[in-house]
């Protein structure tokens, strides 16, 4: 009896120590790797050619006087506060209806494209081959005439200036990076609901449909999205609890009793039972990050890469709600969200859930392998491309590589994270496995990255803090689990030993935020002016600066000229017909 | 029984809208004071003569290089990155050996001067009175040689600037107003940890003890004193519980039962039930702002007004949780801190725990009208100036007007707002004495303003921001309570109606946040460009720039110049000894 107590004493005491070296451990390599990304961030800074994003503020709630333009009135604000630095501005209009006409031209060009360069199709007296019957019955002659018609509303909208709103945002470009950031980091106007200034971001990356909403609009939209999104979470774990109950039949049965025959054939039962479940939840899940996107798009960020990031958070905080607590809390998912609500017990009470499910998850990541390969594989991309290829009519432009889906895959990554941290004290079996979907999602994603999908736009690492905060939260919720394994194991004592770790934690948490990560939010003076000073004399600035007043024009109001990027620029679109 | 029933439910729809009547006038006066105040603020800045505190900068953590000074550090960097606007700098010394002189000093010498000028003494033959026979046996030879000596010593010590520790902290003056908020809004190091920038205090302002802590201090003591004010709370709420179980007589014969003997004579029994409980509350809770205020000096604020803005947030946390919480949950002070672990259940609870104190409440602003009436004949003044008229050797300069000691004041003010607010639905019966409290409060105050006290600092309107939070913070307490009371009077069609409200309030606050909070926080480009071109072409700037370079001198380092402000500056201190 004695050396069984001994024996579990001292294997509590090595459960208690590998709490604190692994938390020490990740720690320093978190420190190691934030300290690591914010030089490269400003090496990358110092290294950049002169990008326009540096040097041009976005301005907001621009407020208009009686009769004014928008044009005017920045002009005149910036003449008088910033008179030295000042060098041009855009305004932004309203170019919904245009964007939607071009949207149209666009795909009759290319209906008109892939009815003219079909391969394998020897002349053109075969008519068009119709995929099951039902497509390419199209008339290349009607298709030209309705391109034309619509090129020509094009043109007319983009001629007619005075018929377009102005939005009251613009542009502003100022003469050197320190006299943007002046211009953002200083609040312009005695009312804060005006002026309203910030990184104007890359030209190639701004969304431009964000700019129609205004302060009010995007302030309540902002409010909305989040009760959305945690309606959405509880929703999907509603239809995960639905979908968990179709995995007993006689459940189904009593739920759906006219079904009873059929759910009596074996295969059917079997289906039911063993592969709905996971399709259906897979299904739904693929359609999850899209619906973040598009949450995050009506936040009114004005950038694809403000959006994606916002995504991002967001499907990190549905992944570990969705993945990770419904399948800890498994039963009846709502009743057990109580214990949220009586934060002393939480600790217990994650205690005994966790572990269970220690099984599950190793089965989980297992799994995962299957899905990290399928990236390397592209099956999805492949199908699309099927698809297209039969459906010509559909067919999107091939020649543009896919960009990274940076807000579904990180969280599934970070997913894998937070597993392997919580799981290392109660279950250390799943260690390994852990380790192995990262050694191949390391290769596999590299691989990608460098040879498959091209970069759409550069953050300069804005990724990082995110990564960074979701370990932190993996290391503090390991701390509250070990803390409860103690209790339950009647180890008040390392309980008590365990409860500084947490607050440790918390406050390694925000000592790195003070000191790198104001870095990821805006750059310094130091570095904006030696940069400033190490391009003064370059010849190609004078160039670089009158690029500028057009960088960020809509390219909705830019003439149509897609005809020059296609091989055949000089050949009428539809000469051989 | 149906007339009853119909009743009863007219009188909870009255109930109902009142909720809502009143927090509709609530928010639009906060809106309309806020706006009224913001606008003050800018008027003030834009009608102020030029101050130190709007061209200087406070530049802390200042990294020096082996070998070189700060002085030197600064120079170079301000030299390099501000050359157009940089105008001087005043590095910070360790004078703590310094300051314990001068006040040594400064004792001596006020001991000097009162042996001296005894008023009603004739002539100095007669030595002076002796103050209950224990005071007044001075040597005024001995304390004369002992001011000499004191003085040469801060003579000494000033004059040997070698022996001063430079502090990696600087005041840099800048050219203009918006060249120091460029300093102070854009970091300026690529490390965030180093040169650290915020707004200079006004130089009569300045806390000179804070300068000696270092960034990693400051940061460790801001967390250090979070815990330490609500381990404050949470002592005297356990004061408050034992206080209270004096009033019962046999819980106390239980407690100290060797008392039993004393107790019973009829006259201690009734002095330590019906006095003593108040007098040790009154006495302990007259400490608390004194804390509060040294909690914050330890947070390392420079300034005076910072300090005592941030013991105001720490009194009014303090007063709501002592005066209002611990009242509201009587009996087991700490078993009843459970219900704020359930959060469902807080509405239910308040509002049955909320009315049943409401005599309490209404003898409590009763007998507050006291306390303010007492601010009137300043009797703590007056105790303290007869001592010191008794024990000579004590007597402060009385020429010095007395300061508001506003982290004192707000949070009492405001604990009658809450009380007015959060009873105005359950027992309106205490509005006309909380009115009362305003009117007396009001007239009394603006008089102690006018005439009494004397303004320390001027934070321009800067404590405002804490009168709306708090009553926001009101308002939304109110829904709660009104939330469950319409649950325990089961109209829940009413409580499911008051819910929207409360979450219209925090976003009405969130609004008033960013339409107003900034202005608090910042001057705009427009405020600071305007000004500076308005004073660019006075004659009088020149003056005023080279009066800037010695404004922040620290005070320890000037030489002594009392006997000038004195009536007898050309008699020596003691020539009629």
């Amino acid at each position: 009896m004695l050396i069984t107590r001994g024996n579990v004493a001292c294997r509590l005491w090595l459960h208690f120590s590998a709490v604190y070296i692994i938390t020490g451990v990740a720690c320093y390599l978190l420190y190691y790797e934030y300290r690591y990304i914010s030089d490269k961030r400003l090496e990358y800074f110092m290294t950049s050619k002169p990008l326009p994003q540096y040097f041009t503020v976005l301005v907001r709630a621009i407020p208009i006087t009686d009769g004014g333009s928008v044009s005017d009135a920045v002009d005149k604000f910036f003449k008088e506060y910033h008179s030295s630095t000042y060098l041009s501005h855009t305004v932004v209009h309203q170019t919904g209806k245009l964007r939607r006409l071009l949207n149209e031209t666009e795909i009759m060009w290319r209906k008109l494209k892939n009815l003219k360069y079909v391969p394998h199709r020897p002349s053109t007296d075969n008519p068009p081959k119709k995929f099951l019957g039902l497509f390419g019955r199209n008339n290349p002659g009607k298709y030209q005439k309705r391109l034309e018609d619509l090129e020509e509303n094009v043109r007319m909208e983009q001629s007619d200036a005075t018929r377009r709103r102005e939005i009251p945002a613009a542009f502003v470009s100022f003469k050197s990076r320190y006299a943007s950031a002046n211009a953002i980091y200083i609040r312009q106007s005695d009312n804060p609901t005006e002026w309203q200034t910030e990184h104007a971001p890359d030209p190639h990356d701004v969304y431009w449909p964000s700019f129609s909403t205004s302060f009010m609009e995007r302030w309540i939209s902002k409010f909305v999205v989040f009760v959305a999104s945690v309606l959405l979470i509880i929703v999907f774990l509603l239809v995960v609890g639905f979908i968990q109950g179709l995995t007993y039949m006689d459940q189904l049965e009593a739920w759906l009793p006219f079904l009873r025959n059929i759910l009596e054939i074996a295969i059917v039962s079997q289906l039911v039972t063993g592969y709905l479940p996971s399709v259906i939840l897979h299904f739904l899940s693929s359609y999850v990050p899209s619906i973040m996107k598009l949450f995050s798009t009506m936040q009114g960020f004005v950038s694809v890469n403000g959006i994606e990031r916002s995504a991002c958070n967001k499907m990190l905080r549905f992944t570990i709600w969705t993945v990770f607590f419904a399948n800890v809390l498994t039963g009846s998912v709502l009743n057990q969200l109580n214990i949220f609500l009586d934060p002393k017990e939480i600790p217990e009470r994650l205690a005994v859930v966790v572990p269970a499910q220690a099984s599950f998850f190793i089965a989980y990541v297992v799994t995962s392998w299957t899905s990290i390969t399928s990236e390397l594989t592209q099956t999805s991309a492949l199908l699309y491309h099927l698809w297209g290829s039969c459906a010509k009519c559909c067919k999107r432009e091939d020649s543009e590589a896919p960009s990274m889906h940076y807000h579904s895959e990180i969280p599934r990554i970070l997913l894998f994270g937070l597993l392997g941290l919580t799981y290392s004290i109660v279950a250390p079996l799943i260690l390994p496995f852990v380790l192995t979907y990262f050694c191949l999602g390391y290769f596999i994603f590299r691989n990608q990255l460098c040879n498959v999908y091209a970069p759409k736009y550069d953050t300069g690492g804005r990724f990082w803090p995110i990564v960074h905060n979701a370990t932190i939260f993996s290391l503090v919720l390991m701390h509250l689990i070990s803390i409860g394994i103690f209790g339950v194991k009647e180890f008040p004592f390392g309980s008590s030993l365990l409860v500084p770790l947490p607050i440790l934690t918390l406050l390694f948490h925000a000592y790195c935020g003070n000191r790198f990560y104001p870095i990821f939010e805006a750059y310094s003076t130091e570095s904006l002016i030696n940069k400033d000073i190490q391009e003064q004399s370059k010849p190609e600035m004078a160039e670089f600066f009158s690029s500028l007043e057009t960088a960020y024009c809509d390219p909705a109001l830019k003439p149509i000229q897609r005809s020059l990027n296609s091989d055949e620029r000089t050949a009428p679109l539809l000469s051989s017909v």
